[in-house]
């Protein structure tokens, strides 16, 4: 591994680290944020932030004024980069699939298969990395934006125990039934939509055995709400399946960066309170 | 004027402008926070925020965070671009001279002079259309970064009466004496370094008839501090002079905007207590 960047940052440091992932066969870029408790000896429990499409590690640590809160409750925040990456990998055109658009699945389809396996990577390989060099505890919480949105909540309903709080921003809630989803499922994980329902949030709730309270935020003038989020499918499936959901509709906020920096604090407060019971 | 963003944020909104400028001879982008006191119908205090070399008013309004703070003390955020702009417009090689590093004078050398004329712009255009087009009062504070720190600096020092309070994060605090200012000030106003002197904080205190305390953030690890910042030199200044000055090196802590997010909700704390008193 090798740290790529290292800042002082509210009292802690904003660290970029280069590591190998066997999981998806390439070197990844990840965003690693050490409050100042982390120099007093203890491990702290850890919060992942899955970015959305076309983001790379460095939109959340640069534009969502994380590290404030992060630093006011004693937690590390990791924030991977968005895809697999490199010459070796695979692409395809348009943003919304290939590299900066894993979708946190296991491929299982070609030519996405070998290196796609964001899932694996993000619920084992990186905290297994993350545990082993940092003081961080195996107290995790998960959150992210849009496609990240969607990783973190399926992620989450996929691993009863792994997480002790989820939230996300603006998520695709239902992939199997939006465009963006349906791309990316219909590539990565092939034509069955059988399949498609172990990463589908909408889905997921309606066996989940573990009854991990789902917060999520959601920008009432979110340009993409009613074409490839739709919260209110999330809401309906919680209901029907009797699953804890806090959604919360913020009129006039966008899809930007500017509305995850104005709920983040709350978000981390949320985790905060999980993470220390 | 044409509003290019609007954006919910903090319970406000982040909005970019283009307005034309008369004194720069060109469409200039600005980006301005309106806090949700802006929607109370009191005109409500302005800070002016002046960006470092390269930047556009985009790097403030999306990595310093500040708006949270704005939004607690009811302040406008003004933030506008660091040169003006266009194809009429001269630049120059390198980064550090013409387009994105105005540097915050008027320039009176050709080819500069038709153009370059930043200190009008800021000091009088741009306040006058801030309080022309939105409810802001005449209460008026002033800081920034790097080269925008020196703005910052300068330009309160050189108009007694027209700020209430000033500050800078990591400023060229003596641009007569660094590469920096030697390069641009040659360019900008000629080779006679007696005119360098009317935009040279550590000249301007000593003949300042405002006693204005300065508020001065540094980096102690900033990459640029001892070969174009030197702070210390404005603390020389400050003590012949009998200016206040309030100077604080942060160890470990670089040029970047992860420094600034760090420390402008000080800052903005600071300028609040001016700006109501």
């Amino acid at each position: 591994m090798e740290r790529l960047e290292h800042r002082a940052c509210f009292g802690g440091w904003q660290d970029v680290y280069r590591h190998r992932s066997d999981v998806l066969g390439c070197d990844m870029t990840v965003g690693v944020y050490l409050p100042p408790q982390a120099a007093g000896g203890t491990r702290l429990p850890v919060l992942y932030w899955l970015s959305g499409l076309t983001c790379t590690e460095q939109n959340f640590i640069t534009k969502a004024g994380a590290q404030r809160y992060a630093a006011e409750h004693g937690i590390i925040l990791v924030a991977p980069d968005t895809s697999p990456r490199g010459d070796d990998v695979p692409d395809a055109e348009g943003y919304d699939l290939g590299k900066g658009a894993g979708f946190y699945v296991n491929a299982t389809q070609d030519p996405w298969a070998r290196h796609y396996r964001m899932d694996d990577y993000v619920v084992r390989e990186l905290p297994a990395w993350v545990e082993a060099h940092f003081p961080a505890s195996d107290a995790r919480a998960i959150s992210g934006h849009s496609m990240g949105g969607h990783g973190a909540l399926a992620l989450a309903l996929r691993n009863p125990g792994r997480y002790r709080s989820v939230s996300a921003f603006a998520p695709i809630v239902a992939p199997s039934r939006v465009p963006w989803g349906e791309k990316a499922f219909g590539a990565y994980l092939g034509p069955d939509r059988e399949a498609w329902k172990r990463y589908d949030a909408t889905e997921l709730v309606a066996t989940a055995t573990e009854r991990l309270p789902l917060l999520v935020d959601q920008g009432g003038d979110d340009e993409f709400l009613d074409g490839q989020l739709r919260p209110h499918l999330l809401q309906a499936a919680c209901e029907a399946a009797g699953h804890p959901l806090e959604l919360r509709i913020h009129p006039g906020y966008d899809h930007s960066y500017y509305f995850i920096a104005s709920f983040i604090g709350r978000h981390i407060a949320h985790h905060a309170a999980a993470l220390s019971a």
